[in-house]
């Protein structure tokens, strides 16, 4: 069995929640891979250099002076930053991009009918598990940030949500994987503003009603998306819950059924 | 035989002269390493976020601003940037800090006589050759940048010559090893301003007739007291040359007699 953890930027963000969910991290039993998002440092760094970032649909756009941003902020100073915490709590962290070994090759997304700019897509299916495993065998634990390359020689910016499930899915051929969304939140809410209103399951027939009554918003969408997509290829289990909660077993299960 | 090899900061602000090196390194036979410095892309950004660069004696004063500033852009854009160019190559890079896998964990170096602020100092012996050799040996290029960490949860900004140099020694342990030293000048010279006046061989008696009468400077005497230790550790060969001469036999060569 293998945990494939994703960690939000919020909690990134906050550096005394981010110290307590490496610690329940570096704590957790067994194989495990770590994947993080970007966190408000990249915009922050890029209206200090002067350049307003874009966003469409609450996703950034990326020309080539932001995707210079995005990968010194998300490969350099995020990435090592969690890999050094992590050595320190005994957890021997190895930080990747998907450029590096071409661990997770991907496409570049067609410029219609939105140009993302550097921005790719994933397939699972060209995910590298053989090597992930072998690092995870060694007793290392693999701590992805959210940058992909196109193998043509730049890098692009990925939905850490997206990696997450490729990277759950892709190892989920040959072993029982767990994937869990943690973030800020207690878990999908049927009132956003209500901690106390976490749904329990999601199936894809409550996610249909969900959507369609506009319980669950945008934010909430593509992480259900890729939640239901796992869950229908081979993760064995999918979990939405707070950083804090990674080691226990509240939030939302995400099943077929 | 594995080749070690360390690339320039001057090389890596050029970017038609890396692209050319990168190739070269790329076609490169056989087990290989490479080790990069940093470039003034560090300096420029620091400057466009209003942090003045500090230097002394060449070694930049590493505070914590700074401190992020040169993870951002060693572990994040340039190492990146140079493992996308890489893998567009055929060459399996992946980048690497000393943080990753605690590959090379350093000690932060004392306060006096000279307050560096977050700078470290590398022990061969603690160098995880096993490691590389175990990524080296499954067909992958690790790519270092010039950072490790304390073990307790900081990065530590390193020197890239002495990366090299502890790399190689430590390799040395079990296999042959070749260290080159690739940079913008053809090799060691008599004469600064005379690229034809490359001095092709060093010996520990040579070097401290070119340090007594001044001949070799400031900026090429840690390169060669690296050059030296690694000859005298076990490096079967060490080498100062111009980047492009990467394939080729040119330059100054470093031997104990």
């Amino acid at each position: 069995m293998i945990n494939i953890v994703k960690i939000g930027g919020n909690v990134i963000d906050d550096p005394a929640l981010l110290d307590t969910f490496l610690r329940e991290f570096a704590a957790m039993e067994g194989a495990k891979v770590l994947v993080h998002g970007g966190g408000k440092e990249a915009s922050r760094l890029s209206r200090g250099m002067g350049i307003e970032p874009v966003m469409i649909g609450g996703r950034r756009v990326t020309d080539r002076p932001t995707l210079d941003i995005v990968t010194m902020v998300y490969a350099g100073l995020i990435n090592k930053r969690i890999v050094a915490m992590l050595q320190s709590m005994g957890c021997n962290a190895v930080g990747l991009s998907g450029a590096d070994g071409n661990v997770i090759p991907a496409r570049r997304r067609s410029p219609e009918p939105v140009d993302y700019g550097y921005v790719g897509d994933i397939d699972p299916a060209e995910v590298d598990a053989e090597w992930i495993e072998a690092l995870v065998d060694s007793g290392r634990v693999p701590v992805f940030c959210a940058l992909c390359h196109d193998r043509a020689g730049s890098i692009l910016n990925c939905n850490a949500d997206s990696i997450a499930a490729a990277v759950a899915q892709a190892l989920s051929r040959k072993q029982t994987t767990r994937l869990t969304y943690c973030f800020e939140k207690p878990g999908v809410l049927a009132d956003i503003d209500d901690d106390s209103s976490v749904i329990p399951l999601v199936t894809p027939e409550i996610f249909g009603r969900l959507k369609a009554d506009g319980t669950v918003g945008s934010g909430m969408l593509p992480k259900l998306e890729n939640a239901l997509l796992s869950a229908s290829h081979g993760v064995g289990e999918v979990r939405i819950c707070r950083a804090e909660d990674l080691g226990g077993n509240g939030g939302t299960f995400i099943r077929l059924d």
